[in-house]
């Protein structure tokens, strides 16, 4: 790295998500920028989170601890505090699978009586490169309604984020609850500036769609002048979006937020057998599709933060 | 603070004990050096501790967070970080009174694999003044010959730090079990190599003896060239040391480490009733009597730090 690099060749990047796929995103976003924030969605009601949210009342913080931890410095400190803020307890008592960055973050919300300011010191002892925002100022229930397999000609409605990632049924949309959230004004404040607005990838219905429906921050989105990507999945999620062609994901994202513009898409080049169709759902949207190879291997769900880095970059240029 | 004070301003000093005394040591002597290291009484059964100990199977963390917290840097990212770890959950569920520095040293252990490493870790996150490490380093029991009010013609065995810290009788002598556990070896080269060593104060049965009876540190203690510095309590402890007067402290002192000598006692003023035994009684071990006002107000048990600096200061210039 160099310290007289100009201000200019750091672009303003906010990324919008949940989950690994919001750390991914950020892991790839950290070559490209310094000035990087994630908003996560909080509606997490499973695990670690789902415990410490029943029994502290508070926002479920694995997501944010996640996408913190990708965020960590890239040396011995931060990457020795991003293992230990990951570990989780193996035991057969009440502390069984907490991470424990789960029960740090608890505690500082607790000692210091604001998320932002919490979040931020832990950025800090992670020497993270960017910054961790809550996509709400509460904890978010998540309802869908579903086309459960047991029931396929109705809609069902199923609550519960975990609930819904898991459902034996094909979803349809989902919601949050409540429906009008206090967005995070920090979170909002990084969208209205930024140069670019990165969406996905991750659980389409869970952490993808959930930040385009808190009332705040979609209009930010919506109103902003930075341009817009979205991150396709590499394939379709047991449960959550079994069924879904890449089309089908960028129909349910219209259906989600039908005023949001997008300037490009990306997608690995294992989707290229719908490229035709995905090239022209894209246009719909007002997006150019760029295609590249971003998956860790053939055939994997994951994608890899390099090859993701190399792709933003290179739809950066295009833009 | 001054960057070019000569080295040999900086004397060596390892303070032993636990809890609450050994935290007000700790601070207190951090006034008086740049190279303190404290060792740390692990037989708490009580508590966090004792239900970490027993979920996770480890070294009781609690006075080591304690002992950590009291060196903790002096500026705002110290202070913060001392206050987070000392922080405890509040609610009705498993995580309640658990301090969160309890639960990330548990997590560092398990990560790293190793308690000094990562005691040495956390102190490096609070940017603590000194060193903090365990008398041994396996888990201990303290097992206690009581005269029980309920049975006061024999003696029973009470087991446990908790159970005896707030037993109903006269405690008359403490053992630990296993009785030759392996000491800490990083604490035994910091006794040999120490120019001074303070024991107490401190829970008197519970906590400072048990720093004297593991034994290759007392093996250490004794052969030191260190001056020794015994601070007495401020008074009785209900439960623990009930009606034993300074006096009897140091006959416990004697009766469990026999062949250590002392080269200074420092007791309060308040103890200046029975000055003319005491002092007698320090001369019997070897040492001087340093009288001085180091309670934090009169009639407190709690030690004052910036006073007990200053006896320290006094006493070392005396020896």
């Amino acid at each position: 790295m160099t310290g007289a690099t100009p201000e200019t060749s750091h672009p303003k990047i906010v990324a919008l998500g949940g989950g690994h796929g919001l750390a991914a995103s950020l892991a790839a976003l950290r070559h490209l920028t310094r000035d990087l924030t994630g908003v996560v969605t909080v509606a997490d009601n499973g695990g670690s989170s789902g415990r410490l949210r029943e029994e502290l009342g508070i926002l479920p913080p694995g997501d944010l601890r996640m996408a913190l931890a990708a965020l960590c410095g890239d040396d011995d400190w931060g990457r020795t505090w991003a293992g230990v803020l990951q570990h989780r307890f193996t035991s057969e008592g009440p502390l069984k699978d907490h991470a424990v960055g789960n029960l740090l973050i608890a505690a500082i919300w607790d000692q210091l009586g604001d998320h932002v300011a919490g979040l931020d010191l832990v950025a800090e002892l992670l020497g993270a490169q960017g910054r961790v925002l809550p996509m709400a100022a509460v904890p978010l229930d998540i309802e869908a309604d579903v086309h459960l397999r047991s029931a396929p000609d109705r809609l069902t409605v199923v609550r519960g984020q975990s609930q819904v990632a898991s459902v034996d049924g094909q979803v349809v949309s989902v919601r949050l609850d409540p429906l009008d959230p206090p967005a995070c004004p920090e979170a909002v404040a990084a969208v209205k500036d930024a140069d670019w607005i990165t969406v996905g990838p991750g659980s389409w219905f869970t952490s993808v769609m959930p930040t385009l429906l808190v009332p705040e921050l979609r209009d930010a989105l919506v109103s902003s002048t930075a341009q817009r990507v979205l991150v396709l999945n590499l394939g379709e999620q047991a449960g959550e979006t079994e069924g879904l062609t890449p089309v089908d994901h960028l129909e349910v994202l219209a259906a989600h937020a039908p005023e949001l513009g997008l300037d490009l898409v990306i997608a690995d080049t294992s989707l290229v057998d719908t490229r035709g169709n995905l090239e022209a759902m894209a246009r719909s949207l007002g997006a150019k599709l760029v295609v590249a190879e971003v998956a860790t291997s053939p055939g994997s769900d994951q994608h890899d933060p390099i090859r993701l880095a190399a792709a933003f970059s290179r739809a950066m240029k295009q833009a």
